[in-house]
């Protein structure tokens, strides 16, 4: 029984019959695992096989937990390039040292997303709104992408920033080097080709659909071996920049260097690291999820993720996290459960023991177009007028995170969407909307004045607050409240109505007692109406009800009765306390 | 027309029987400002005149603005010591580096005031709660009495901290200076004794109530003159510490050494001084109009503020605000307007132009001993107790806040309770409360079905929303959702009450239309019901509405019966676009 709750809850209920499905899967993604890698730990300015070590342990260590029937975890093109940016100022790209401190950082974002899992944390990764999420993964894209172009054209370009990097490669542009720039240009047409109009073309050529979709997918590892071929043909070898000698053989484990300093200056990327990784892998999670019909337990994604970091850490140290496009080809190849991960992950044996050698002549500008398309489709451009059209505060938060990215880099960026997140909701808690309401003719609804045709008293005035009260909006309410009084002179009676009030908090209640006592003085009674349950528990701790000059009523409508009738003697049903 | 509009409003409806009793108010309260003005300069670091000098031309500029009938601007206790806490890491206490920072400090911290007024920016005091308020001046309070402690008895002590200085003065009073000691302790003893039994004795005596209060009020100006008196008749000014010279004349317009860096380094402290100038004026304002009937006006009172502290800073540089005790002697000496403000400080015409030399007499300790009742008169254990019992989170923002002042110093607190008070409402917005409701028997009412005795359907589930959904919460209300679905696993109509959802925002858009498409996959249908205004016309924009499986229904009550009796094609009045 108890060893029993040691094996992962898929492999327990796991049917034969779904193993073929899983090993096409399988093969599959790991096609695309291979390239990837390579890719990925380029960017992320560590050796080459370091992202095939990160593509072996770590999904094996993820399916151990994470319960996601098709998630494909490893490497990740945002990650590659917030690690870069967390190391490169501590040590040179490449050197012992950076090779060191990108375990520990790889360590580190394992060790918190596995304490979250511990902690049932999950909840951490709604500090991040999608807008912002969406903003940075373009940022994050566009500087990707701005990096990755001088590998591709075969130029020379420096640059602080992603807009100097950009003039650079343009102003270098005649001398960039021809080979380079055509083995680069012709990989990045093919792919976009291949993205966008070879599924159609297959599937006009009479390929069913699903096959049709992977076959394009599949294009990268065949345009890798295209170009190991014309290289080798070729002789190319010294003419290119290319990935050189890979160490054959199965990854062994690095012990990390734990210095204190160290650990605390990458103590925050680690944690920024994680909680993207968290976030953008739930969401992958989360949308297959829905679509399969499956539930999802984020703390097991939390537990799956951080242990494929902790071993990948262990392994080489590039950080990993649920792919988006492998998930993809995972899920169409007909991954059934995390099974296929684990198979991919076992194909990168053979890779390693006995075809680094093939992967040598790769030019370094064919991974430079993979990287480049891969970013490409990371853009948001229908997300971004989406979220302008539906709320421009979304879209202002999304916009700003963007071009924080761009100009300040991936933590300043992130750190400012996060903060604009949270002054947007502070802002717009702190201007309520508040409405003045009448009786809809014939129902015991009130509504807007603004919006509807409606019956209202005029010595009784409805207002109806649209949040709850604290102290950053009270003085708000306040004047509004006022200014309607101000309108409405003949007003004996005012219901605040209070259906949309979770919440009344110190300073709002010390401002209340102040309204009451101000209206008391203009011989106008204040009412509260359609009070909820846990604001008058706590409303009856306070002295706010005694000294209420009016009254509380279950709905506007017994208020509006009550009050038009002045009748004080009948038995009204208030609410109960 | 034009030039009457630059004399203030209260000055256009002045009548001339108010004449005498602002000029009374004003004989008062100005003997209020004298030992205060002395006193607080002294807290604040600054030489002793730079009070009276405060007390002049700044109370003649507040009155150009400001419309409060009885607030008296002028030095304050908690400014002082923010100024000395800002300026005294700058410069050595004293020194002419020190006093020219004091000027640029005042001058910054009116300028900002001037323009938040200008550009009507009154809101940003909301950025202060209550508790964070009353923790802050609470911890304030405390770092004064103790940092007077020393003058106080005649002991030295130093010390980084509160604590520390504490510990030291104790260790030291057997060495205590025992003349110091005897006047400050006994001038100490008879302000206690007169603010807490004067009044009643003096009634009891047969002087009217008013007469009694305000008796005991001037209390400081009578033990200043005894005191002094004490010291010239008794020999005393070798032996104790006295003000010393105080330079006679009317105060000359200081030209601020406008040094870039010194400007850079005290933005952020002259921007908090303003913004607890303002928050706590206002208070003392508001409190009064409201006990008077009056309307204030916020921004006025900010460009009041603003001018007399650009106004102060230009004449020595200690920063002013209202002061809650004189306010207090002002209006029960009958001030009427400003204009008792104004008398007021033309009385420190002819204290500064042939007085002074009275003063130079006056004992450090007696000086000490007002401070030290004035700060702790400060306390607000009652409000303490109060938010603590009403809202532990407020009780505990406080208490950091207090806690935070006293061992950090009062940025750090005041900062620290800033922060505090925004993640508890980023906190509270996103734990939302969701009830599941049912209807109560014989009326159109939905009521919470843990509250109440409500009527629930079996296959129609009711869920209100009680807040605004957001990024931060609408993972919490998914959650829910499903606990409450597997909970009810009869249910096949799933009625969402927004009544108090005021906004949706982009973020939790999206999960909306997930969870609409999860639920049709399970066979459920999603229904609005109670949507506001402003949220239905967001929604509208988006396609949430036309991929909604189920209705929008204006009431839970005819959801309800429409729902019920599955009358689909009966023609239900629904929310108009």
């Amino acid at each position: 029984m108890r060893a029993n709750r040691l094996i992962p809850f898929w492999l327990r209920n796991y049917r034969r019959q779904w193993l073929l499905s899983d090993l096409t899967a399988a093969l599959v993604s790991g096609m695309l695992l291979v390239p990837q890698g390579l890719a990925y730990a380029l960017l992320a300015g560590l050796p080459p096989h370091v992202g095939l070590y990160a593509s072996l342990i770590p999904l094996i260590a993820y399916a151990a937990f994470g319960s996601s029937s098709a998630m494909s975890v490893g490497p990740a093109a945002v990650l590659s390039l917030m690690t870069v940016s967390a190391l490169s100022p501590l040590a040179a790209i490449g050197s012992p040292e950076y090779i060191g401190a990108a375990v520990v950082l790889t360590l580190l974002s394992g060790l918190f997303l596995f304490a979250m899992g511990l902690f049932k944390l999950g909840a951490l990764s709604n500090l991040l709104s999608h807008p912002v999420i969406n903003g940075f993964v373009s940022g994050a894209a566009a500087l990707i992408i701005v990096g990755q172009l001088p590998a591709l054209l075969g130029v020379e370009a420096d640059g602080e920033t992603a807009s100097v990097k950009l003039l650079h490669v343009l102003e270098h542009l005649p001398q960039a080097h021809l080979p380079t720039m055509v083995f680069g240009v012709a990989t990045a047409a093919i792919l976009i080709f291949s993205r966008i109009w070879l599924p159609m073309l297959l599937f006009r050529l009479g390929a069913p659909k699903q096959l049709a979709r992977l076959g394009a997918r599949l294009m990268p590892m065949l345009l890798v071996l295209c170009a190991i071929g014309l290289v080798h043909w070729l002789a190319l070898s010294d003419e290119l920049d290319i990935v050189g000698d890979i160490p054959a053989g199965l990854p062994e484990i690095v012990i990390p260097d734990w210095n204190g300093h160290l650990v605390f200056q990458l103590l925050l990327p680690a944690l920024i690291i994680a909680l993207l990784t968290f976030v953008e892998s739930l969401s992958i999670a989360q949308a297959l999820a829905a679509r399969r019909g499956e539930r999802l337990n984020a703390d097991g994604e939390l537990l799956g993720l951080g242990a494929a970091n902790i071993t990948s850490g262990l392994s080489g140290g590039l950080p990993v996290a649920g792919s988006f496009s492998r998930t993809a080809v995972n899920a169409e190849a007909g991954a059934v459960s995390p099974l296929a991960g684990v198979l991919a992950a076992l194909l990168m044996i053979p890779v390693l023991l006995y075809l680094t050698g093939l992967f040598s002549d790769l030019p370094l500008t064919v991974l430079a177009a993979i990287i480049i398309v891969a970013a490409a489709s990371l853009f948001d451009f229908r997300g971004f007028i989406h979220n302008w059209r539906y709320d421009r505060t979304d879209g202002i938060a999304m916009l700003c995170t963007f071009i924080g990215v761009l100009l300040f880099g991936v933590e300043v960026g992130i750190a400012l969407g996060i903060g604009l997140s949270f002054a947007t909701l502070i802002w717009r808690s702190s201007r309520p909307h508040i409405a003045v309401v009448g009786r809809v003719p014939g129902t015991e609804h009130f509504r807007n004045v603004l919006r509807h045709d409606v019956e209202t008293q005029e010595e009784i005035l409805f207002l109806r607050i649209d949040e709850s009260l604290f102290f950053s909006n009270i003085s708000a309410v306040e004047d509004r409240l006022l200014s309607e009084l101000k309108r409405h002179p003949a007003t004996r009676e005012l219901v605040l109505i209070l259906s949309s009030v979770s919440r009344i908090d110190g300073t709002a209640l010390e401002r209340l007692h102040q309204i009451n006592k101000d209206l008391r003085n203009r011989n106008i009674r204040l009412h509260l109406s359609e009070v909820k349950g846990p604001v008058l528990d706590r409303l009856s701790r306070s002295k706010l009800l005694e000294k209420l000059t009016g009254r509380i009523f279950l709905s506007s409508y017994i208020a509006e009765l009550a009050l038009r009738h002045g009748d004080e003697g009948e038995p009204i049903p208030e609410e109960p306390a």
